[in-house]
């Protein structure tokens, strides 16, 4: 084997938002029964919301296009301008939203640290504030499940069952954002409605993701915050008219594409048993992310590319691979065998 | 003929918005090249943005997910935090935005008063102010074509380019909220590109009112601006997965929904005039909008409603009516027939 | 008489801020009962909060570093952020307090345009408007007394009384921004009660202008309020430690310099007459504040500055005056004589 | 002795901010020159700022009504909207200053947490991010000088040094929040100019603690950046007028105050020796301020009170004492005299 490029279609690892939509997902996506969805008049939107409030057990959804806008919306509706959210130090809210909670809404975020991203109730409970008159005290904590930056790792229910006594007990309000809530749910098998209502007071799912719809994300709440959640919506500029078009693709993806994601969890174990045996450091992924220790890991990514293989380095020394429903085993082991050879390279350079 | 409803489709005269995709459409939807466009990677999304720049002379688009957002995101590449933008006193990024200007950008706004909605150049040149460092000045106008509060008046191109030389004059921008923009096009006969770049620092067009793709607008600027745009577009939420599924509604209004707006103008024509003979004090529309003051303007909103024809009633006494390519003329003589009626029962009751 | 510059001492015209704190008020500040104020423990500035409160008839009262400050704090108790204020087109509160109102508060401003700064109650029942989920209505209007660039133009009891009628039938709260309401007082004889509580549901009064205290305003609102008024002060910085040491000169210039501001409006009388004889267009000024019209304003200035009188050219053609306590009537005859010649030597040139 | 309360004068130790001036601090202030420092003519303004400039190395200095406005503007030098401000999680600038940083800054912060409150170098090596088109990165420090919530705990010269080396690696700046910064220099003998330019972009320091001014804070920074610090200052509402009246009094601090402040070094020792004693888990504090743990903090506080010793309790099980100038040996001794009863009398109870 040359150093030529291969040829055969490229195998995409760079993120799970690169999925394409199939072609029943098209086809379900051109019958779509549509209406005007700032009048709250679009069937489709409509059965979305209800098919997600009734799989994690909340009153109140609202469809958005984009994750970033469902997380800002529900920050909002928990925390007020001046008050203080507590998160994770690598919480995607503060490294992937270009400062929305602070710059749109005011909010004031303080952060945890941990190994594994995961939030622990104990160091939540011993971090959290009462405020008063002269002292700012913390209003909502929240959580991401599965945690993007720290490789997929998931909060287990009973993590988050205690962030949720610790909460009621500060008195404080929990929001999670689920953007791959689905890898967590196949990942443990906890059934979606304990990861919802129970554990959390707003939570954010993305349906472009491990589901693979083109463009969606869906903000849960109570139905009582649902006026309050359009305002926010509208004002950032998130209200759609015929966005049923989009929600058919949600509704498809939950029928067809959420009983499959423990294949990208395979598919990633995979991945990072190839990459080990290549020499990286590489631990075991909980879920669809790969995180792998390499010494030239942007020249490996840039080696790969030319062979049909794209990957990410977030870091120095660093590469990510995401898997998701466009790749399957086959184009994995061919990724192992590109990112092999390219680091082998690479060390032998 | 009883006070019974009417049978058939009904008329819905509330909004162009509300205007559904036509099968071609749906099928060049459903067809579309797709891609990852927060990557830049979405083919029908990069051609839908080329083909608006193209049309009005600038060398930077971006797609966004509603009109809002891309009137946001033009004022925020204009104006700065604490600065000042000057605007008609019923401009729709005042009125419809939700505060979105002031909470989100820290934009202070100032406001002319006309009877027309439209901006007077010598009024303007009158009303922006330099700055000094005790002194706020304006740094830029927003002007509306067609101005929606007023009933769909068009800026006449000589004013826009007044406009335009008086901001040039005064070291200011001009922002653009041009949603009905293919409305002043059809009823004046300006080329498109005379209504855009010449006159204009940043334009925002819509894809979803007269042009009748079901979701998104695009914000047209300088193309060096176009990577701030993208930030402030992903902070708003805006930033979306494979956005060519709505890209290629607008690609394919723009080739074939562009050329009818006339008949939108005649419909409303016929409407105005009907309304007109039944009592109402109406305004001969210069595009798609009609405005129409009879008395017990909410009943006659309610009973028509119950006929098949929706229409709304923004301000007491007032009723507005707006065509588009769902409503044809038989719908507008239809809409007629039951708001003569309506009106007729309600000033004999 | 040469060109040589003028002996004596400098009459200073610029800006009633200039006056300098008297002997008497000097002693009251150095005497003055002190505690911490952050802790509501300072006595002299509950003293002063007392005294104000009891002058305008209000049941809270808060001091503050500057009139920028108190009128944010008044305007925040009242409009939300993305919330509508109604004001003046030429307010204090737009020109000169750096688009506060927008960039901390996300007030979104909308503005009424007259010939004399004055809010029409007429014209005001026009303009505000309600909102509704779709739309953004009006929640205050801000009005200026007196209005500073108009020359200190007093709102009439009459129309204060007209523009608290329409804030009530259209629900809204209204601010006044009495800055100068000593001079209103002092112009009109009408009481200060009846230019307080009765017309207005917040007031910032300043100490520093017509006063002659040094430093320091306050702000006026519902007892209820305080609070949230305190925390709004904190959170921009103005709470302070011994501020009696400031609040003691309040109530000493409210003991003894009340009572002399119709000096100020007979001084600026004097120079209204002068300039006007000098051949300047010059309205009679209703209290302390002079605009005169004369071709060479920024030449003017220099050279009255080089004879020891200092005024300011706020525009192009323009001359602005202003009277205070430490310019007395000899002060004013010697300015329009400086002036006068100025301008003479302007237009002779 | 009865429990009947003690005679004599009360001895405060909520804060070192209830000193009051002096006779000798109040004759400085009465005599002041003055003028109006928003025109930047106050002399003794200019004199302090001079002074201080000199102090520490800056060549741009601001008078601030407080200490939280002075951070404010820092801060906002350093960080634009929707940037990253990485500080400690207990920092003053969050607790203290009401959501302050995000909401009138928009500025998000990521907080590191440590025992001592103090910031690691090598911690902050670690935590600091670099941002790309995609990812917030951070652009700022701030490090507090003392650490108020640890106990006044002092940044050794080695750690700011260090910290500044870190900054200059990443590419950012460093806010030194410096209220007790004369704490520090007493506790080390670094001389202040170490602890200025050389390791801090911006630095406050504030004249109404350990100097015992009655108010006022300085914000130091590039003498390039004081237009834009002006501007910020103005619109938070701290342009003050004839400020020299305060500023007098932080002269008069400076000559006569700095250099007794290790006398409140002394007295905290003694009163933790003597809580100790009484049974308190009691650090020796490095500064002014004295943190004892004892199970019934919050009786502790009222029974004292009754006693004429005034302390407080910070969180359930805590007592908070800062010393001052106007508290010398004997009222320390006085007041461990009543803690220690009270101590007693709960434990007894």
């Amino acid at each position: 084997m040359t150093d030529a490029p291969v040829t055969g279609a490229p195998v995409d690892l760079r993120s799970d938002t690169v999925a394409l939509p199939s072609p029943g997902m098209r086809a379900a996506m051109a019958e779509a029964e549509l209406g005007d969805d700032m009048f709250g008049e679009d069937p489709t939107v409509r059965a979305l919301e209800e098919r997600l409030c009734g799989l994690f057990g909340f009153s109140g959804a609202l469809f958005a296009p984009s994750g970033v806008m469902a997380n800002q919306i529900g920050l909002r509706l928990l925390v007020g301008p001046g008050e203080e959210l507590v998160c994770d130090a690598e919480a995607h809210i503060l490294a992937h939203e270009d400062g929305a909670p602070a710059l749109h809404g005011g909010i004031q975020t303080r952060t945890l640290t941990s190994e594994s991203g995961l939030i622990d109730p104990r160091a939540l409970a011993a971090f959290v504030r009462r405020g008063n008159s002269y002292t700012v005290g913390t209003r909502a904590v929240a959580v991401e499940q599965t945690h993007t930056r720290s490789g997929g790792n998931v909060h287990p229910l009973e993590t988050l069952r205690g962030i949720r006594a610790v909460a009621d007990a500060a008195g404080i309000a929990v929001h999670l954002d689920g953007a791959r809530i689905w890898n967590a749910h196949a990942a443990t098998g906890v059934p979606l409605a304990e990861f919802g209502a129970p554990v959390a007071d707003t939570l954010s799912v993305c349906l472009s993701k491990g589901l693979g719809a083109p463009v969606g994300s869906v903000l849960l709440c109570d139905g009582e915050l649902l006026g309050q959640a359009r305002k926010i919506r509208h004002r950032l500029g998130g209200g759609m008219r015929q966005a049923g078009v989009l929600a058919a693709a949600g509704l498809y993806a939950l029928e067809h594409n959420l009983a499959r994601i423990g294949d990208d969890h395979s598919n990633a174990a995979l991945l990072a048993d190839g990459l080990r045996e290549a020499g990286c450091a590489v631990s075991a992924p909980e879920t669809n992310i790969v995180l792998a220790r390499t010494p030239a890991a942007e020249a490996v990514v840039e080696q790969a590319s030319r062979h049909g293989v794209r990957v990410t380095s977030p870091a120095p020394g660093l590469l990510r691979l995401v898997t998701h429903l466009d790749v399957d085993k086959a184009g994995c082991e061919q990724a192992v065998r590109v990112l092999a050879k390219a680091i082998h390279g690479q060390s032998a350079g």
